[in-house]
Formats: structure tokens, sequence, C-alpha cells
């Protein structure tokens, strides 16, 4: 390798763009969950689509290996550098178009989440990319791991919401995709390869983000139940009535709620009895004045347990916080082993009993606070170490316990990575699981792509192996 | 070649699945629309997933070009073989998992579309696929062409009711990946590489859809406006006012009302005055009892012009005959040379009216019959002769109108494929007017699938040139 690409590198960027003091690289190189730690020869800041390119071009020349990052909100370390040098998108930070009437809003890669959830507010339109990291994550990170969140039910994965990309390719060419078109079928659709592909084949630029009109009410409503069983009919119920409303279905374990009632005094009990099961259920309407709390009262009514419908904003807020809660709170209460997985709906409650019982099976007195997307399929099945172990014990089995749940995930038709991407955390996981010719395609298009293999090595797709 | 494949195939296929006699061949060589007729040695009529990956095989060996068929009404000669085998898919029209908890639909790629919409209706759901060919189009040409059809703007495209697909590749393996999650991040999307690829890529054998539940109500109405940018204003409204249930907005011009009034005596005039466009705008609810017809009355009262809301189910389908009647009655009434384009919202009416000035201008006398799925951003731009002009001598005239009206796209950055496809009509016109980057990508993904380039050569990509 020549060293003298750093200084290309930072003829094309400049000082603002070039950073290689160690001092001054570190905060880049770990993840915020503290799991991976990596290395970089320098992080590089472009300011543009064409200084990426210049970039990325000088790299393949000199054979360096690239980690693209934005907001390094990731939980699988898919943004974190094994060496090479690491570009930083935080400085193309745009908004380069906003067009109300085709409703769409095109950004670069930098752009904060809530920053466009804002800009989009202000006329009165909606943004529908919204996750509990919205203040730091950036679009290039959703686009990249293709962010589930909160609104899938109403809005779709982040996927469902890009009409167009802007991609500098491997071989430092830039797409310039940045269509805004509803329907379009020139040739093969090649943003989708791009989205979730977590900067392997590319570096996302920009996008053009389909937005909705700003909903112009809600209502949150809360249900208990003794067994998940009852609680998933509750959510077919409420799809089959209110699918024209239903934003999200979020399930949440007795568990879950003590340990955020612990850890935080704001929060209250939902409901005066305890329950084993609580459902969080989010709908809007675009309709002014449309009346969803005289159907949603008589939906619950034929539920025989605690329910309750917020009665404003700020109660609304109050359920909303439970949900909030939980990773932090998890995070107080010791060490945690995290699967991020999704099942066919009519599954979601087999698994979560099945899954449970065979954890519990191998450690005695581990906490098993499984909450999350229950109506599209995702829960994170999170494992939280007994109360008498040390840390580092229980961490030293996370292998054994993916093991039990993604092979449980598996033959239940499942999938291992729903919407926390691959990123290292994943990368022999995936390679286990995926039929081998579904593999063996991906690692076709990588190669094609890629033929270097120096876009974000060592994630998501093994070439050897 | 070696002519012996024809023993090998009818060998796989058995005598069921084998045509070769010229007669029997014909009826599968020609589009509905008159505009290309091909050639193939046989049509093979696989009754199963392994019999397709047999016959791939086996014309992977002997280098034998494939093209795959299914119900055979597409509109670009995409299905029209131009030698080799034609793997015809009707045979493969078993419907392979109904699950009303999951909310899916897994079937084959000969399944007729109305039948996947009859099969959910039983069941009180929704197959959102919809399009005038529904009682013959079947399900491999919908996701081959990725179909946008009546529905869009409330269920999307093709492309988004996918959850899974199988596939069999042109190296003949079969991709098993026919899952139903609604979050799934595991490696790369290959899903959205196949469907709208018109079988270049491989063949579709089966999907999993999702389903919706199937509306509890409907309201049609109908708006006349002197000018289609007042028009595009009322969708604009309609977006902001019922986004939760809007399902389509089409316009039709006064020529096509004309048209279909002289075609049809059972099609009555929508006013009692004439209005150069017409909007029609339909919604639909699941919510038991919701009352759209309030709110849709007094949305319409804010503009001047006539308009009328459907007071039952036979005055909506009314309504909707004059749309449905275009097509033919256009057929009627002559020659006509047609563009399935879309564009970005906010350029739908400069589009209409600086393309229709441009084609007039070249041709006086020429009839514009614009049409469709405004909402989508989608028209079908179709021109009609002029009155006493020869068939044949407007038909010569096509490429040079397929050059005003796809130039002005492209100028406003829309496509020149909507809807139809490309297939062999488009075939020219998406090498010239795709980014040679993105086209030289469209190329590598093809070398890659399929490097001896036996699927449906001569559709979509041009590999040379």
């Amino acid at each position: 390798m020549n060293e003298n690409y750093l200084q290309e590198l930072q003829a094309i960027v400049g000082t603002e763009g070039f950073i290689s003091s160690e001092e001054s690289i570190d905060p880049f190189l770990q993840e915020r969950r503290g799991l991976y730690r990596g290395h970089c020869s320098a992080v590089i800041r472009p300011g543009s689509t064409e200084e990426v390119s210049e970039v990325v071009k000088c790299c393949k020349k000199n054979n360096v290996p690239i980690t693209p990052q934005s907001g390094n909100t990731g939980l699988c370390g898919g943004a974190v550098p094994q060496g090479g040098i690491l570009i930083n998108m935080g400085r193309m930070n745009r908004i380069r178009d906003f067009d109300p009437v085709n409703s769409t809003i095109t950004a670069e890669s930098g752009c904060v989440q809530f920053d466009l959830q804002a800009a989009a507010r202000e006329r009165e339109l909606m943004m529908t990319l919204s996750c509990p990291a919205q203040k730091e994550c950036q679009l290039g990170g959703n686009l990249s791991t293709n962010l589930g969140g909160l609104n899938v039910l109403r809005y779709g994965n982040t996927r469902d919401l890009v009409l167009g990309l802007e991609v500098v390719l491997p071989s430092g060419e830039i797409w310039h995709g940045l269509r805004g078109l509803r329907k379009d079928n020139a040739g093969y659709d090649l943003k989708h390869l791009f989205i979730g592909a977590e900067g392997t084949l590319g570096i996302i630029t920009a996008a053009t983000l389909k937005l909705f009109p700003f909903p112009k009410t809600r209502l949150t409503a809360i249900v208990a139940m003794a067994e998940v069983e009852d609680l998933m009919e509750v959510f077919i119920g409420t799809r089959e009535h209110f699918a024209d409303n239903l934003v999200g279905f979020e399930i949440i374990p007795r568990i879950a709620v003590e340990m955020v009632l612990q850890y935080d005094d704001n929060i209250c009990e939902p409901f005066p009895s305890r329950h084993n099961w609580y459902g969080l259920i989010e709908l809007n309407a675009t309709n002014q004045g449309l009346d969803l709390k005289t159907p949603m009262t008589d939906f619950l009514r034929t539920f025989p347990h605690d329910s309750k419908i917020a009665a404003n904003e700020s109660e609304s807020d109050a359920l909303w916080a439970i949900r909030h809660a939980i990773p932090e709170a998890q995070k107080i209460r010791g060490a945690s082993i995290k699967h991020d997985v999704s099942l066919p709906i009519n599954k979601m409650s087999t698994f979560l009993t099945e899954a449970a019982k065979q954890v519990k099976a191998r450690l005695p007195g581990i906490l098993v606070c499984s909450f999350g997307h229950a109506g599209d399929g995702n829960v994170h099945f999170n494992l939280t170490q007994p109360e008498k172990m040390e840390n580092q014990e229980f961490n030293n089995l996370h292998q054994e316990f993916n093991r039990i749940v993604h092979d449980l995930v598996h033959q239940m038709n499942g999938s291992i990575a729903a919407e926390h991407g691959v990123g290292q955390l994943k990368y022999e996981e995936l390679r286990k699981y995926t039929d081998p010719v579904e593999y063996e395609m991906m690692r076709m298009i990588k190669r094609t792509f890629d033929p270097q293999n120096l876009f974000n090595p060592g994630k998501v797709i093994k070439l050897d192996g």
C-alpha cells in the first residue's frame, strides 16, 4: 500500500475534511453499545458527492479499504472500520430539494433524521422515518441498514420510502439516480441493491424520499393480557378494524415494565393490577376530526382484560415512554444478549413461548425481555443476566444463546436480521443461515460491483469460506 | 445447436407440457395488440418448479434461448419469443399457501390475477393487484413487469406487495426465497432484481404477496375542469384530505369521453355540460360505517365546476366504465401511437400541455388522448390518427412521435417506461435515455446472472452497442 494516498486524500477534501491524528480519529472508531472498536489510517469527511467520488478513485488506485459511516448509531458494528480509511458523511447534510406537490424530499446522507422530520413538518408533511436514535442517526445509515422503526405498519420500512438514490460506486463513478417517480420500470431496479447493503456495494450520498400528509389526529391505547397469544389476537383484530390508521403495535412483557419502573421515577404502572403482557397500539388519521376513539373503545370492550385509551397527547407520550425506556433500563440492569429477529405473524407467540422456554432451560434465572414491533413480526428478543452472575460469564454464553434463538427463528421461517442490520455482529450468522444458492447470488453481486473487495470488507457478506 | 434438446425437454415435462406442432405453437407467439409476432422451436409448459429447473439446465447445456411467458397480455413484446423455446407458466397455477393471520398468499406464476383476488376475497381479504386484463393476466407477468394498475396510491406497485419469491436462475438452480416477513435485512435484497426484469434474469415460479383487509366501504366521485392544472390541484387537495383512504385518481380528457360515447351505448355523459378534463376519484375504507361522503361533499364544494359523488355501487361502476372503455374505444377509432410514461406530480400538467402542443404542431388533426393514473404521476399519452389519414402512414410516424414525447419526459425527469414494461418496444429507447453509468450496472447484473444471454434475449437490456 502506498502511504502517499493520505496526502492525495487530503488534497481532495482539504484540511476541513481530513482527520488523521490518533486523538481526533478516536471518536469515530467505537460503536455506542461498546461491542466493537476499530482502527483506520484516517477519517475522511467529504463535502460533496464529487469529493466522495475522487476519494473512492484514490482508494481504488491504492487498494485502500473504505468503511462508510454516517451517524454511527448502529448496533451491529457495520460502521466500525477494520483498517483502511473511514468516510464519514456528516458534512454532507444539505436538503437539496423539498417538493410539497410531488410530496418528496431530496437529502444528503449526512442529514440527521430529526432534522428531516422537522423540515417536513414545517410544511404539514411527514417524513416517516423514526427511531429512538432520531436526534443522532443520519439518513445514510437509515438507508444502508433499511431502518424499520416505529411507523412501519403504516408507512413501510426505509426501502419503501425511497424513490431515488445517488450513489458513488466502487469504481468511483457516480450513479445519478435521484428520481422522484411513483412508477418507474425503466430497466432493473438498482436502488434496492444499495438499500440495506451497509455500504458494501457503494456509498449512498443522497436520496429522494416520499413524504406523507402530516396526521391531524392520533390515538394511543394500551391493552394488557395474561398470554402473548391473546395479545397477538388483539393485534389481528386491530389490523382488521383499523387498517387504514394503524401505525404501530408494540408488545412489552411484564419484566420490561418492572425494569423501567425501577430505573425511571417518571414512569407509572399502566394499570392498578399487574399483567404478563402489554400491547401498545398507535393509530393516526389525516382526516381532521375523524373519531378514532369511539370505535377503539368499542373494540377494546370486546376483550376481558385491562385496557385504556390515552385522553390526550401527554398521556400518549407517557405510554410510549414505557416502551422507549426499555433499552436503557435493560442496560442498567446488567449485561444483555440481544436478538433482533422477525417471524411470520402467525408464529410470533409460539416463538416467544418456545424461545423463552429453551433459554431458561439452558440458564435458570435468565431474564427474557422480549419486546418490540410485534405488528411487523419483529421482536427484540433480549436476554438479561441472572441476578448473581458475573457480566463476563454471561457474555461468554452469547454464541450459545445466539444458536438457540437463531436456530428456532430459522426453523420458523423467520429472519435473524430484522431491522438492525448484519454488520460484523451477524457476519458469520448470515453465512450459516442463508440458503447457499441465495448466499452465492449475494457474493456474485458483491464481486461484480466491488471486485477489489474494498467497500466495508468484513461486513455483511463473506467472500471466502 | 443440438436439436436433440427437444427430445430431452419432452422427457422432462411429458407430452402434457410439450407443444411443438406449428399450429399449436401459434397462439403463444403473438401479442394481443398485434405489434409483435415471434417464433420458437417449442412451447414448454412445466408442471412444477423442478421441471422448470430441469428445462433451464437442458437449455443451458444446449445454448438454447428461453422466453418466459405467463398470461401473454403484455403490451411491449416482452413475452414474444425470438427463437429458442418459450416457457409458458400457465400450468403452474396453484395457490400454495393462504395465511390469513400473516395476511399473505403464496401462489405460482401461472395463477390468473382474478383468481387470486377471488381467493382472498372469500376470506375478507384483498389481493390488491388489479388491471383491466385481470381475467387473463397471470401473476408471473404481473411480477415480471412490476404491474402498476388501479390501486397504486393506496397499496403500491406489485414490487411493494412482494415479501418473497421462488426463482429458477439461469444456472438452473432454484432460489427458495418464499419468505412472508414484513422486516428482513438478512443480506442484499435480491427479490427486487427479479421483479420488473421481464424474465431476463431468471424465471419467477412463485411469490408470497401481502394481503389487506377487504374494504368495507368505497366512494367514487367525478370532477370536471377546464384546465388540467386545476384538475391536478383537485388531486393535491384530495391527497391532503383523504390520504388514509385514497385508492386512485385518474384523469380523462374530453376526447376520450367522446370516443367512448360513440362506441358504447351503455355509457352516459357524466354531466349535462361538456368539460375539457375529468378526474375520477376512488376512496375506500376498512372501518365499517366510516362516512366518506360528507367530507368529500364539503371538499368538492370548494371547487367551482361540476362534480358528483356516486350514490351507490352501480353508479360507481358506471363512472369507472368510462375509464375502462377508453383503450377499446381508441382502438375502434383507428391507429394509435402509445406512450406509457411517468412524471413527478408537479410536472404532470406542464407535460400534458407541452406534449400536446408539440405533437399537434408536428401533425395537425392528430387526436391526443392522454388519460390514466395521474395521481401516481403516470399517464398514457396516446395519439390517435387524424380522421383522413391512412393507418400505415400514421404508424410510420411512431418513432418521430416517440422522440418528441420521450425527449420531453426525459427533460422533465420522468420515466419512459412507467408500468407496461420495456420488452422489445422500448429496448432501444431504454438504451438511449438511460444514464450510461446506470445502463452499465444493468449490463453487469445481466452478464453476472445470465452469462450465456439465454434469458429473454432482445428484451429490456442490450448487451452490445
